[in-house]
């Protein structure tokens, strides 16, 4: 089996709860009540729980950032194409999905894929050679949403689009320059929302194949919300026409 | 003259665009497009510009988030309550402010100012014991929006709210719990929002002085929205209200 290393409580207790690795085993480097809660799920699903010193996790995780505690796990499990569209969750909510392209950042891949958590997105669809990894980092840059999420990586995004579109899903890129406003567009409908990376955004072929694209209105001086934030307004936006307008 | 030093490309530039502050000297570590125009704009003020080595602009920063510039500039230009009561911008829009209560983390705050100043917010009123000062460090994590920005900071966050509310200003809390979604929220009237730090949310009394509290809505397994995407979030809201509904 091959595995790697969370650290963090979030990414360790979000990975306990979603169950969907395998752990094998827990580091422990302090005490404190947050990481007893912690201790206890992992020891009902009968986790074995290995003291070390703080020292010692430093040393393992590279970073300070660990918050006193590590898990060896399996590899991350990724999702089926087949999965994210196929089978929406069960509310009755058109298909929902996420597509990033460049998003190169882990901690912005990490923000993103929270934020799509939190909004009901019913899937994240990554390229394989234009997007940071699902590594230990993006976990813990995702509060452990990434335990969670459906995540997909795909090897052609372009393709991928359109398979999507042939199957009845409009495809929403986001840019900063398009003159159609997001709070003008209708995003009720079975949707793709597509979103680029801070440095480059998406590449001009992803582009050209979106339905249409639409941008976060800005104002004042200096026009340039960051990449997540911009990507938080999109993805409420569309909770929002979907459960509260009638 | 009190000085402090800022470090990265958007802090000086924006420092420079912005007027507000005294530049007293840039120091540069490096050469590339985007620096030279950041230092043609300050040759075209008259700022001298000293040429440092990396490791010395590293050892004046404590970090390595220079970017290869630096500036001495005089301390942070705080505004008068009364300017961003008194008299809001000239568009017209009922006035829209943003309280942070609580909010300690610099970087937090940073973003924060950096998507208020997108959506065009009045002001930011801090307290000046319960929030992160407008340090360097907040500057950067702003992307520089804090040159723009006019930030009040106030001794005590409840008079200032009563007095708030004595203008019309209508006090809207977030608070996670809130029964009350923001997207039923009417969001149009003279406005301040009231938001609480990641860790604590705002003090029990400064929650008491909201005429009413709002929620971002969040669904899946894991209810933990990021303060400065939550805050987004709300901000853009408020502004889809003013602008996009007739």
């Amino acid at each position: 089996m091959k595995t790697e290393t969370l650290f963090g409580i979030h990414p360790v207790s979000e990975g306990l709860r979603a169950a969907r690795r395998t752990f094998s085993e827990i580091y422990l480097a302090k005490t404190s009540a947050r990481l007893e809660k912690v201790i206890a799920l992992a020891e009902s699903r009968g986790v074995p729980v290995r003291k070390v010193s703080p020292s010692q996790l430093e040393a393992m995780s590279g970073t300070g950032m660990h918050q006193g505690i590590g898990a060896k796990v399996s590899r991350y499990p990724l999702a089926d194409f087949s999965e994210i569209t196929a089978a929406p969750k069960g509310t009755g909510s058109p298909p929902f999905l996420l597509l990033l392209d460049n998003v190169v950042d882990s901690r912005n891949l990490g923000a993103m894929i929270r934020t799509a958590l939190c909004t009901g997105i019913d899937g994240v669809i990554i390229p394989k050679d234009r997007s940071a990894p699902p590594t230990p980092v993006v976990s813990a840059a995702s509060a452990g949403a990434l335990e969670h999420i459906r995540l997909v990586q795909v090897t052609n995004l372009v393709s991928t689009i359109k398979e999507l579109r042939q199957q009845g899903i409009w495809i929403a890129g986001t840019d900063r320059d398009a003159p159609q406003s997001l709070f003008d567009s209708d995003l009720s409908d079975p949707l793709a929302i597509v979103i680029g990376g801070e440095e480059k955004g998406m590449r001009p072929l992803v582009r050209k194949q979106c339905d249409f694209l639409m941008s976060v209105p800005q104002e004042g001086p200096v026009t340039s919300l960051n990449a997540s934030v911009a990507g938080a307004v999109v993805m409420y936006e569309t909770l929002r026409q979907r459960r509260y307008i009638q």
